[in-house]
């Protein structure tokens, strides 16, 4: 299993690579990068170039297998900033593991053959890893969209394709990545996959998705609890250990489930004594019904002006970031798939010290 | 003093007046109310549309002495409703008193003028209803802004004038009536007004300004506690016991303070023993330094988009409705004068039982 | 056939009614007015408030049976103004005639039955105001969508919607009323009705449709040159003739057609001498295909912070405005069924004198 | 002097280089790139990402003194591309010469030695180019504008800068820019500088400016007609003739001026018989006076979901690509100093042949 640290960095814009030199102040380097994880201030939308940005220019700079996964959409208080996973030597109570789908073409975005490429992807991931799948608490993944251009190439090449406008694709292809997952950590039986991608019924809290149109793949990135190093347990070390906490909001405004997994993140277990929250991994939609928690008309959907998941993100950053005073948070729109209608997913990451 | 008792209504649109239904069944009619306060649902903006719809449909049932102040912008979770201030025959805690003032012409919106024709006014208020000014927990003001039509008329007229833009309007006309209050309420001497004016470094977290196209006047909503009705004292009668609690939030995320101010009123004291929140008034702004708390870059300010009114009250809405459940709060943004720089007024009325 | 004349009026805001004062300086007064149809500065989607403040302000005012048609969105160059269609007691050589729909149930809002009521109701407008469909010029239609509000009782109550979100149903209802005027002007078949509703395929250029949040039936306006008044016959008076052309553009910069439509308004014939514009309704859509013209991608429809409606609006009015010299256009946007794929119909109203 | 030709290529997004492949179709490398002066398709505001973008990807590839010029904002029907101008060996009838100003630190931008470090380096530009004030076209400039960070610092360091905010900054730069080459072609006196600085009534029509994030000195393009090869004199050989014709447009809706421009561009004289449009260049904006041509209202400033500057570019460039037919023309928003108010400089680039 692959011990991994975190490193977390504001930016100053989505060109910023500043963040290397942080990095090595820690004693780290681009090569130990497995993963970065960053929320980048464009509108989050088909057209954000700031997250095409930084993906131009962290892909350059990191290794090759380094997974790249750019969240755009820094509405209200939530500030740009990216997220390492570093490659550790030692154990530190969390494990991570990325990969790379190959490319899927655009007749198959969002369809059964997405779903199960990164069921089979991500299967094949807690192989090699040697992760167990009820160990894994957030599983990261940027998916493709139908771009105008793939569309337009589509329609001249006779394909079929799921959906007839990009921002349609970007849901779908969100949710294909969420069914896959939970293929992957048998949320779901396989035999009942095809009504579920049409019925859009399934959710599961463990998986975040982004699409974008700055991949052509799906860049998957696994967070796991590494269990030899369990809670209860004490550590004959000194170091401190890392541990993610997986829960769910059932609503836009589920400050309750915040709170607990809080808690349980911020409350460490003997031997430790001091706990550190490292980072949060938040999913926010606006409920589809119209009316969150089933009583309050809200306007997101309605809002000619203002997509809704930039209206979502707004509220749900201002909640997180409030409760916890920090504003590099991974706040991400829409939610298909990742967590109950309304609501989404919640992963903590915490460093327990002794 | 003239009590008042608070009935608040979800509307289904900026000119759904349904809630004139819902008055009935609590036993109160059209000319019961003192003022009404409302968010409707457009972009908080020089054009919201949405504002002066609900201005013009219930100006037209209303008596002419009451006061209509709506703010535009029901971002996130924010969901649009209407609060009423009802003359009560009975004390009941709260007492509230409203006036209009002359309109404020063109050429001095944002000027000493408007500031003082605000503070005169609210010393008249306060007198007349023989409210001591420590006593005031909130003071709600509508405030005009130039529109397209004014300038253009203005410059016609040789007239000089604040601001060139609109935009900018709302920003001076809100300030200057903040400074008003601020005289009003003993907050700020009447010789440090002009350097105020300049520097625009005066802020109270008593007031409340929502700048608006329908208006050509101030509109101003007076609330206090009744002291005669004590916090501490018992009360002789069954009835409940409405009260204000007035705090400021320090910054965006300053949830500790909202927590502060929302343990204090739903926390009775003997021999009340029930609380209930009735509403909160919220005043909400992007950090004009570009740094929530000093530390985080946010994008509320260079986002070409979005409005930093709309990220703002979003994110703080965000917080309010999930902390406390409710999602028919009024979060209004722009708070200049209103709260230290990044922050805002916090009013919160509570029931109290037996 | 009832003859008609036409005044318009700028207007300084969707609450503006002083154009009650330029038709009485006409010798009009509000109950000569048979329809309204004009521009509000709103967003021209589905939380367009700008829209429905100014049909709740005309509908107060005007004749019960009077038609208002109102399209949001004056982007660009575009300037706020309504245009009244007066009765007039001598013939002017253009005939109009209106009616209201019953109220279309959420259910059917764009079904065939939309359709059917469509084009019933047109058929009988023709039919009782003697006129033949092929001296229609324009049919003005304009009509409901599915609100937030709506699309929740549907689901509640087990109803099939034909759209699951508001801006989706828009079009549907905009392409269904289209379809229903093809039907009463006998462009379409009756049995090619149900493929036409499904494949998209049909259009027309006498159709000019808007939907909107304010109404639940559809208002429908028809107008017609009057035969009796042949433009090649000499007129025996010396008043003014009233003409109407249609036409279409082929591409949101098909400057071509516009500029033929424009030369034969324009361009009188004997006796006249002197033709003024009087108006031009126009519609205007991103091409669907993603290029106009086929060869130049345009990015309307991957804006995520920007509708495509607001683009083509803009971009056409632009152009009209241009050519023309006169803001006071009615362009309106989303062209489902009302010409090409990326076009639109155009109508010219002009006045030739002698 | 420098002889240059032109090459216009469409992209599919603001990190497409594909134009290198058409260029090397051509006969070009980008060791020839003078200049490349492209539209991206942001939103053309602060934070539009996808000039960043094409910067970052253009200035790795071009030579180190190439001028990039981006300009964001391809609302309505223009189209996303780049346009090269590529040293020629022969002459061609057109001359360009590119140079990057010094850094301007923040609290110049905006300010007199902006306007003096713009003047020199045109100056120095066209002496070392060896070409005359009057043969010059045109002056694109692409300036820098206050970040937030910038105006942080600058705060930090108690630095005075000319803008409160980013956007006002940009408008600001813009002028200053316009005031330096007005300068540097004579149309100002040197004397008049602060003056013309402090009351923005300066404009040329000579000069296109941007503002943008991505740089922190400025470019500056020049472009000139060779006199030597002047339009009436016969070419002895067969070679066709570049040529640049520069003009006003008086207002957004100046469609005479257009045409007038285009007749002149278009009407070769002997012995070309042949033109054909290669290039335009224009600056929209929306009047500052709130009415177009001092009669129509419009509603570009007073829009608070949408920037005026989105709205001017979207009409001017509907009117423009309507007239030629070509959505691949420059159209830039913000014409401080360029061209008169609510009107803006037009360039077009046209080949003749024999």
């Amino acid at each position: 299993m692959p011990p991994v640290t975190i490193v977390k960095v504001p930016t100053t814009g989505p060109a910023d690579t500043h963040a290397l030199a942080v990095l090595a102040n820690h004693g780290f380097s681009q090569e130990d990068v497995i993963g970065i994880v960053g929320k980048t201030e464009g509108n989050g939308g088909i057209n954000d170039h700031s997250r095409l940005l930084s993906s131009h220019v962290w892909d350059e700079i990191l290794p090759r297998a380094a997974i790249s996964i750019f969240s755009g959409g820094t509405e209200g208080v939530l500030s740009p900033h990216v997220c390492f996973f570093l490659a550790s030597k030692e154990p530190t109570g969390l494990v991570a593991t990325g990969f790379k789908t190959w490319n899927i073409p655009s007749e198959l975005i969002g369809s059964v053959a997405h779903v199960e490429c990164v069921a089979a992807t991500v299967c094949k991931m807690l192989e090699t890893a040697r992760i167990r799948s009820h160990d894994v608490q957030l599983v990261l993944v940027k998916c493709p969209l139908l771009t105008a251009e793939k569309i337009a190439a589509a329609r001249a090449a006779g394909q079929g394709i799921i959906a007839a406008d990009s921002h349609d694709s970007m849901a779908r292809s969100r949710y294909a990545s969420a069914l896959g997952v939970g293929v992957a950590l048998g949320e779901v039986a396989q035999n009942d996959l095809a009504t579920f991608l049409s019925d859009g019924n399934f959710h599961t809290a463990k998986v975040s998705c982004s699409s974008g149109a700055e991949i052509d793949g799906c860049h998957i990135l696994v967070l796991a609890n590494d269990p030899s190093m369990g809670m209860a347990l004490p550590s004959d070390s000194s170091s401190p250990l890392l541990r993610s906490f997986a829960g769910v909001m059932k609503s836009a405004i589920d400050f309750d489930s915040v709170k607990t997994i809080l808690e349980q993140a911020l409350t460490p277990t003997a031997p430790y004594t001091k706990a550190t929250l490292l980072q949060m991994f938040v999913k926010a939609e606006a409920d589809p019904s119209g009316y969150t928690v089933g009583r309050f008309r809200h306007t997101m959907l309605t809002d000619s002006d203002l997509d809704g998941l930039r209206h979502a993100r707004a509220a749900v950053g201002g909640l997180i970031a409030g409760v916890t005073g920090d504003c590099h948070i991974y706040v991400s729109g829409g939610a298909e798939g990742q967590g109950p209608p309304g609501g989404g997913g919640v992963c903590v990451l915490a460093k327990w010290e002794i």
